[in-house]
């Protein structure tokens, strides 16, 4: 096993995320650089991480002498100039989510790094913490039959940066920033051969004074007959909510990666520190969560992204994936704006998924719709008329 | 305080509740007749209950000289014509939900009660859990502030009943079915004076081999700007899922009436009896609710029912209620076949409620989109440019 | 079914939770006088719950005419006094808990209302919660087999009155307060016929300036060999805490009465109104209960007590119970102070239980102590030499 | 920072979990050699996790020229011969819980370390939970102002290997098996320089054909006044049960570690494959954990182990907290035979820890038992009168 040397793009909240993992625990890969457009805050960056240079040069940081790796931590709409950059040097590039602005962008963002044969993921964590990659290895072995549903929600009172805030800049709202999340999620569960087929989707901005949507709900209708539903707000209040549930024919999932993991603390209120991520308030009843960057599934995604280098394999999230996503946000975008389904205009090639098999069992050539056992221990059977389709039942 | 006399129409699992209900605790109301279409199934029924008489004939259980009051627990293609009947014997008359299968039916039962002046009250059980009753009190106080969202949800394995599954006689399927729940607890979230727009709705027969819809997802948009959501199955695999939640500007609240209410049980399946209502094992980690009748609201409705009979006011749910699920259910089965929003077609008595407000503060004259306190003690602000309208941030 | 008269003697939060109850929901029975120690309090209780008659004479609230039953809810150190008082009226009494200041005094009081023929029920509410009720009847049905350990924890801030916290009023602190609740859902689920053999336990004043214990843990050994463990305390921070948990041979049970009951609710701070009882704050992640006269035992008590009186059966908590229970915590001092095991020193009634059983399977005549499937499909056996008693494995 | 190269003692469950976690993500550490008792299970192993060496030679194991590090994972009773040939070898070395079959034995393998000068970790995983070291430093922090009481629960059906059920080679039954986890997570709440002054024990073996307990719960007091609590055993139904829960005089922590963690499945039983260590089924309600030897504390555990080595620090969990550990077992067994509390013997390095404060305000020169905030807005203080210590209130 190598170890990876990295340039960092970025010193804000995603790269402090990004560089807490990669020089925890017993890792042995180590940014070298790391990049700002502050020199102030490249250097208490470096400090703060023990990172031997620092630099406010996007250039100078991705042609590094020191480093094989470049992770793009850095606002959406100048992802594509990193990508490029990084392209040209030969390095293997990572970037954060959402991977462009639109699905457009994101083609080209494909064709670029596909060009130049470098090794590229894209850092989508939420589909990498441990209970989704649990769940997912589950329902891929059958655990749950075939998925008809999934629902994934991302809320919180809204992000720490300005840009995040300004849809100029970030091409939306919380569409943006958190269903790019939900959305991968989805796919990750319903299969990612499961094409998406189009959005219905509600955007409005009831509570900020900003122009994008700081609430949004959509439906995804796949190939198979599933649906995805993504929930994104920067309004709720009580703290991160990150939560998927996923209904199966023969199961269900639930999963809770943050407000209620099994750590619950009520204090008055006298000691003092850092509790979790978008929390709330320091008093109270509280729910943090252990090891925040393993919860969060940084520590998974980039293991799968540098075991994937060195193994030559595509990591589970490609840039491919990333372009899907965000062809999946700007049928969202259309969808809220024209009121009705919008098709996922995508260059498909994940290949084709059947519909969501019917297991029909028959009584005298009527299909049954249910069986019951009846306290008396006798069998009830809601049957279809094989002829009129009426519903009636039989005891027998 | 009087005690009602009862004619129980119905002696399915709907009205096995309402009679187990009304002759609970110390109850002082009683059912004296009970209706079957079935003379076999009719005297078991009044046998298990204590009930003085029986009949098949819809016409002498409504008319029986004992009673004051007629509660309709029969499918919902029966309910006008026992409404009438009541209406025309001038007893209070109790409906369960749904009202009717469609608005238009629906309006004609509340012209027929209204026109007779008989009291008139809408069954909707589930707006009547105690948990509901109390978070709606809390929202009402202010609790969470402007309701932005709220999601109900209602799924199970399927319904007992062969009439429930034929869509030709329930007027639909799990929308017709459990959707009728959702809208009233939205609506009583929301508020009831807060009229419902359009509605966008995904309906799909997934599983079962039936006509009817047996997976749905709908969008209500009401006046002030909050969504409705509902999302009801018929293919549901793990139990009886009833849970509410409901973001606010200020507060959030989430409910769970069935699966997680604090009573966990596993057994290797040693024992034997009745644990809840549409449980599908026996052994292994199980959910039970304390007492069913209560938790599910049964209790509290009648209580409010004849407590409103007695003081002449209008019960919490009220036939015009039931018109107004209907139509919103109607313009659900519209969408699902357009895929666009449809406007909720109804006569609206509710008044008009104002857009949820947003208390924008400003600093320099530029709106605050967030307020942060900083580690070091310092404050960030970031701001809308009340110019352009592009965001920044400044630290003071 | 007849109503019930009542004298309701005490006006304190007691009785306020028991007057709530009978006057809720359609009950036929109905507070008659209230009595108290203050006019004023007296006065506004009457006013309050609509009761017609209200005094300051404990005899004149116990002979008055209209009522034929007496709920004492005054401190202990009263209960003597007023049953002796009832018994003497030949009216029907129930007895707040705990029901007297020890085990001799209890008896005494059982003896009185033995001696007057007259009907006695022990007022200990959380043995009738819904979820108890549900539970013992799930073990008694053989669902977790045979008991081996029950945990019954009640912890809170401490309570509102003043008396409570007098050693020399109250009898002692916090076990006597709470523990005496504790001791008998631990008895109704290692079955009430199980002696309660020996006690050893740990009490200590760690927060208040008190004599009383505010902080107590008991094991209660039974004859089966089950052990009960109480946990009281009135230095908890963050509500009332209220659960039980009990394990058997064959399963598990978890019940949470109070604090996670399927009710979560966040708000910053802006409504107004009760939420709970002994809730600390009325901001942030709240935890409040549907209902909670139903969740806390009472309206199931009492329909028990009234409906044993007419059916003239033994309620399911008497003042034998009682005195058992006021046995038990004497043995609690008496072990806190000598720091060994102390035997429960009560007239016994109840019969003998067998030592739970140990269902041991062979093979080649040594004892399974384990069998566990290989991930190869093997068996693999851990057996306990038939000679030696040395253990060992063996796969087949 | 170097890499590590291990000799691992032992292939059983342990080994297996020790190695997952050192060859997991991208680590530096590396196992180069196996030790087994059996060649068979030895070569599987190596073959399993890629080891480049296995042999059944313990000295050779341990004396292997290319490793710098004994990991003990073999049963309690080699502990010492392993830890010895360590020593010798001038390696450092870690072991396993519980360090020794008594205090006796402990201390002894305490001054052979120490003579050694060879550095010494005690592999107390649950100390290392990521709920556990985050909490701890809340406490720390003082969040929940001084511990009052700390519960420690490990319970689950019984272990794996056949030498647990032998009380001879194991010292003992489900204490020495999990009561040293709970010991030491107790531990670390009420502070490690809290002496343990003495503990009250009751054991039986109520369910399975051994001569070891298969139940325990003992209660261990500390020099502040706090208590300990711990609960262990091995007929536990449902899965295993790992909770902990601190009470303080500001606050309260609640932490599950294995069966509520926010992942819950249900499933008909379709699927296929492993989903937690000790469940019992593989069908109905299932509860995962995401990443286990993560959740259950291995991967911080192994990180400060090697971190301490480097930087020439004591980690975390020392052999004389493996010492203490013993020796509270050791009181534990006396007191199960005594039947009273009994004094920990062990040599003292902790320091000393004064009493809980009780921070007692005054009113008119009488301490404040309670505050409370009527609903009319009045102040009630409950007072402690300052020279007769009756408890009155006043309104103010």
């Amino acid at each position: 096993m190598e170890a990876r040397s990295i340039s960092m793009l970025g010193t804000g909240l995603i790269g402090e995320f990004y560089t807490m993992t990669l020089h925890s625990q017993r890792g042995r890969d180590r940014v070298k650089v790391a990049y700002s457009r502050s020199d102030d805050r490249g250097k208490a960056f470096a400090d703060r991480w023990d990172i031997p240079a620092y630099t406010t040069s996007l250039e100078e940081a991705i042609n590094h002498p020191d480093t094989d790796t470049v992770v793009v931590g850095l606002p959406n709409f100048l992802h594509q100039e990193a990508i490029g950059l990084a392209a040209e040097a030969g390095k293997a590039v990572l970037c954060t989510k959402p991977l462009a602005s639109s699905a457009e962008e994101a083609k080209r963002i494909v064709d670029t790094v596909e060009s130049a044969g470098v090794f590229a993921g894209y850092l989508e964590d939420l589909v990498y913490t441990p209970k989704t990659l649990k769940a997912v290895t589950a329902v891929q072995g059958g655990a749950i039959g075939d998925v008809t549903w999934v629902r994934s929600r991302e809320t919180h009172p809204g992000p720490h940066s300005a840009w995040f805030w300004d849809a100029d800049k970030a091409g939306g709202g919380a569409i943006v920033d958190l269903g790019c999340h939900c959305i991968e999620i989805i796919r990750s569960f319903v299969g990612k051969g499961n094409r998406p087929l189009d959005v219905m989707c509600w955007a409005d901005t009831l509570v900020h004074p900003i122009k994008a949507e700081d609430n949004a709900v959509a439906l995804i209708r796949f190939e198979s007959g599933a649906i995805g539903q993504f929930e994104v707000s920067w309004t709720f209040r009580g703290g991160m909510d990150l939560r998927d549930e996923v209904a199966g024919t023969e199961g269900t999932i639930w999963l809770n990666h943050f407000l209620r993991t099994g750590y619950e603390m009520y204090t008055s209120g006298g000691g003092s520190g850092y509790v979790a991520e978008k929390i709330e308030s320091e008093e109270g009843w509280l729910f943090p969560v252990g090891d925040e960057v393993s919860e969060l599934g940084y520590v998974d995604m980039f293991s799968d992204m540098f075991d994937s280098m060195e193994s030559g394999t595509d990591p589970r999230e490609t840039f491919y994936d990333g372009y899907v996503v965000n062809a999946i946000m700007d049928a969202s975008y259309r969808s809220a704006e024209s009121r009705q389904w919008e098709p996922v205009d995508v260059e498909w090639r994940g290949g084709s998924t059947p519909r969501i098999k019917k297991h029909v069992k028959t009584h005298d050539g009527h299909a049954i719709v249910k069986e019951e056992v009846l306290p008396d221990g006798r069998r009830k059977l809601i049957l279809s008329d094989k002829d009129t389709g009426s519903i009636f039942d039989v005891v027998t």
